[in-house]
């Protein structure tokens, strides 16, 4: 099974860079594993402006997506769960033939509604909210726990 | 109001003591706020020695908690805040008089029964599992979120 985040513009600190590419690099022993960057379209939009820039992300987001992808969506009023939870939830999609899951993460307004309704899976990392560069870091070392959890390695302890 | 975070041991990623000191150095600009690293006594240890590691843990924990202080462990069972409500809370601390809060972060087997018996407030940040370092480094984000959003910063949008 493939993993594909999609990042709406490049991640900003140079450290999670450093941190997004340590944990690829260890992702990718285990599944196929990547992060497409697309232009964000409502980069240098003002505040007033938060609602369309929503909707023009949206349709950014969506468009990226492949056809026939498991959706999961970032957003925080969705289903929360344990590491071992996200790692079970991984392995019914691999036996149940989820060729594709992949992954969006909202800008700073949050989802449009389209992107909320298209999801298969609303996934809450945390009451809190976190920089897009951090959340980015935070949804590929679950990924990564994810699967050593299966293989049941030391890592996740 | 001082903030002080206990660390357990070294941060051992070079990238997370990247964002650590980047993120520190912009809570400063806010409030009093200092990193504190002592010995991890179980360091070295094997998994069957689990229970006395964690013991051993809290023991040295607690020994360097300030008297006086208010004490914030971090517990995956605590209770969730949003960024907005850790940093209502924060000002209800600043405006009762309390002088320093101190933060806890446990080891790999969790906190001793001791720890959790003296928290102020058991905080939980998700009902995943996060490598300690990078609990270190999300805490610390949520500090400088917690006041910039006091401060009405567009930060935290």
């Amino acid at each position: 099974m493939k993993h594909t985040i999609i990042f709406l513009g490049k991640t900003k600190e140079a450290f999670i860079r450093t941190g997004i590419e340590e944990y690829s690099r260890r992702l990718c022993h285990y599944t196929k594993f990547q992060c497409r960057t697309i232009k964000d379209p409502a980069s240098g939009k003002n505040d007033a402006q938060q609602e369309e820039a929503k909707r023009a992300q949206g349709e950014a987001l969506l468009k990226a997506v492949p056809a026939g992808a498991l959706l999961v969506v970032l957003d925080m009023r969705g289903e929360q769960f344990s590491s071992e939870g996200l790692s079970q939830r991984i392995s019914s999609w691999e036996n149940s033939g989820v060729r594709e899951a992949v992954y969006l993460i909202g800008g700073a307004a949050g989802h449009s509604r389209e992107v909320i309704e298209r999801a298969d899976l609303l996934l809450s990392f945390s009451a809190m909210t976190f920089t897009h560069d951090l959340v980015r870091l935070l949804l590929i070392e679950q990924l990564y726990r994810a699967y050593t959890i299966k293989a049941g390695e030391k890592y996740h302890k």
